[in-house]
């Protein structure tokens, strides 16, 4: 029997709970679940003696050491932040670890006593960090295997609405945590190499520094890029390549809008805003507005970021009833991002019978026999239903094929672990197909550059 | 006889030091100056047997406190952060102390200690904070004296290089230090209060919400709000005033093609960019565009900022040869602010027989049996020349005359103290008007705002 530990059951551990559902007789499995919170696990699971649900605060770390010692594998999905207590409980106790977190230095500091203990830490392995690691490694392998020379590598990826769900002019709804999305971008210079040259975006520029990219059946997406394109160069073996973007998409107009928010001062989230709790929308957007005794905040908003009356993104503000001067947005000693966020949540909440979608696109460019060649790779994955989200799904699978791969001994090379190895992609990989997570792979003109960047 | 410490010979303590040489035989003084270069300071002194110039290393904590043992008051114009070190010996020996620094909160924490004592430690006693606090003062306790009731403050300030030495598009030079002006305005949200509204402007928005300011016989300037214009509220009593506002002054059209670096990215002082050793300036521009196989730079960043081709702002930017392809700028792991510091110092040094200028201008707005008044206060100082210039008048002086009346006992009351009392304010502002520190007050119309404002 195979006994495994899921720590924490929110809502993107679904597909990964129905997946140990489905393989808990052919596989021998005993899972145990703890979290505050079972109601989500309990509807999966149903009545099913090989399930374990325990009532337990995961934040307790006596608690979580005894749920720890009676397992062979620990899938963490608490905060990036409290990983490192379990894993070190984890390496005390001699148990296998994944989280779908990006691995901290303080967890690589771990390493030698984990290959020591033969132990399997596995990292990054949900969407993003996750399955772009691994599907972009299949495709850098393939063609470095075959003699070629690696010279770009661009990755997008989005959590995005389902087209026969999108219905607002944003064309977005919030898939993931709504505060990640308000912030997204912030903390750093986005740092890329393009054509060997390295480019430094600032905050408040990113989201008019813009590429669009269509996918096949879906058409036309932007891309900004993430702040960190540059750390992926070594750990993929691409010190050759002379660009190297990693990159948010979006569907075309999102980011231009977005900007509005970013210039007026509405993301940030270092200070609190004076006596928020009585403001209206009109009141926060009008305290980023110089004082008028006789403009209109729409007019002063227009002229200070230049916005034609007839530009189609007003009535993307419109939309948010962003000049609604009656109700009072409502938090106390809050800060322009936690307003901000309270407004989105209000009009981006998935409905009931609403689908996600995740979308991944991939370029590979590479120099054969003195020519330049180039492969594109595009996902798309879409949710089946409010539990069965998209994100659900490519975040979860990839976590619960890898535990049962652990525990298995197919995937077994020990230490601290991301998912950009043959032994562990090849499986993993093949397995998520039939779950409908297949990439689209073609070739492609060469293009050294993006044609259709947009700037400034 | 009273023995004083200065403790840092800098630029910025020429006139400090020659009011102490006109001042030494009436007032009985013996002035110790201690620092690694005392270049400046022989040269003002000259053969003065009431001197005492010692080659010391004034970060050396025994040197100092040694230095401290020996006088009746220390003048401390260290780097603000090392103000701490110096005011706990001079607490624990018992001695005065004035720096020109903003007051911290682990200097106001001796505060008790030092009350108890006895002992005056005056701050903020130079030009901004100093002159500032002092001139403003003195018309808000007139205001309140006469009965009336104070509704708007705002105060701006402005190192600059005079009419006669301004030779640059740009019309302005360092007259202080060039990296406070590069990262000038970074590090949180500009706040201020306007018609009883919060304003709050982020960083990459500053240099586009300036409003024009006139100063008689010099035309018209511009200025843009500081972080802290909501920290003098409770400090000046000006808890009814519905408008605060602190402010840099700037020549017009300064702000907006400074603008230019901000949007970029020039003037993030966070990361290091890479080879920058290797990179001209034009490639320094570069790192901050999209690459193109084709576009120059020079077009690139017209189009990303939006630039009309015939923009007085662009002959700004030509003439920092903000192209030049030919030569290296030559720093190495520089970050964006040190790069652009050392493009501007190549251009905006002063020249030995140029001059600098100082110019401030406060606004209080009141009201008077119903009726609404307004006083502006202006000033402006120039330097005499490259040693006695109007920033070293204006810091300097302040502090001189403050040191005597302490030591002469006119200045008494013990306690940390900004001069905001009129103990201390209207005896030191008689005496600035010997030396030209004279400021031009009116009666104009009130006005609750700016009709001059310029936003966006």
């Amino acid at each position: 029997m195979h006994n495994i530990l899921l720590i924490g059951a929110g809502k993107s551990t679904s597909s990964l709970i129905d997946y140990f559902k489905r393989k808990a007789e052919v596989e021998n499995l005993h899972v145990t679940i703890i979290d505050r919170n079972l109601d989500l696990a309990r509807k999966i699971v149903g009545n099913n003696e090989r399930f374990e649900l325990k009532n337990i605060d995961i934040f307790d770390e006596q608690l979580r050491y005894d749920a720890i010692k009676n397992c062979d594998i620990v899938i963490s999905m608490l905060p990036a932040r409290f990983h490192l207590p379990v894993a070190k409980d984890a390496l005390a106790l001699g148990k296998h670890m994944i989280t779908a977190s990006y691995i901290s230095k303080e967890l690589k500091d771990l390493e030698p006593e984990i290959k020591q203990k033969g132990l399997v830490f596995m990292n990054e392995i949900g969407l993003d960090p996750g399955i772009d690691h691994m599907s972009a490694m299949r495709v850098i392998d393939h063609i470095k295997n075959s003699g070629a020379q690696m010279i770009l590598f661009e990755s997008f990826t989005g959590g995005l609405v389902a087209p026969e769900s999108d219905d607002n002019l944003w064309h977005y709804k919030f898939t993931w945590n709504p505060r990640n999305v308000v912030v997204a971008g912030q903390g750093g210079v986005a740092q890329f190499l393009h054509a060997g040259q390295y480019k430094y975006i600032p905050y408040h520029k990113l989201f008019r520094r813009t590429e669009f990219l269509e996918i096949d059946g879906y058409g036309r997406f932007e891309g900004y890029p993430n702040r960190d394109s540059l750390k992926y160069q070594s750990i993929y073996g691409l010190e050759e390549a002379t660009t190297m973007y990693r990159g948010t998409m979006r569907r075309v107009g999102f980011s231009r809008a977005w900007n509005v928010f970013v210039q007026l001062g509405m993301t940030d989230d270092t200070y609190t805003i004076e006596a928020s709790e009585n403001m209206t929308k009109r009141d926060f957007v009008n305290a980023f507005l110089p004082f008028s005794p006789t403009d209109s905040v729409e007019l002063k908003l227009r002229q200070y970021l230049k916005i034609d009356q007839d530009d189609e993104l007003w009535l993307k503000l419109e939309e948010l009833d962003l000049f609604d001067g009656e109700t009072r947005i409502g938090i106390k000693n809050a800060t322009p991002a936690q307003m901000l966020q309270k407004i989105l949540e209000d009009k981006w909440t998935l409905k009931p019978d609403d689908k996600d979608m995740i979308v991944m696109y991939h370029k590979f460019g590479y120099k054969m026999n003195g020519e330049h060649k180039q492969i594109d790779s595009q996902l798309v994955v879409k949710g089946d239903d409010q539990i069965y989200t998209a994100m659900a799904k490519t975040v979860g699978l990839p976590v619960a094929i890898a535990t049962i791969k652990i525990l298995k001994g197919e995937i077994k090379t020990p230490g601290v672990h991301l998912p950009i190895t043959s032994e562990v992609y090849t499986p993993i990989l093949k397995e998520l197909k039939e779950y409908g997570v297949v990439f689209n792979e073609n070739e492609v003109p060469f293009q050294c550059y993006n044609p259709n960047a947009v700037a400034g």
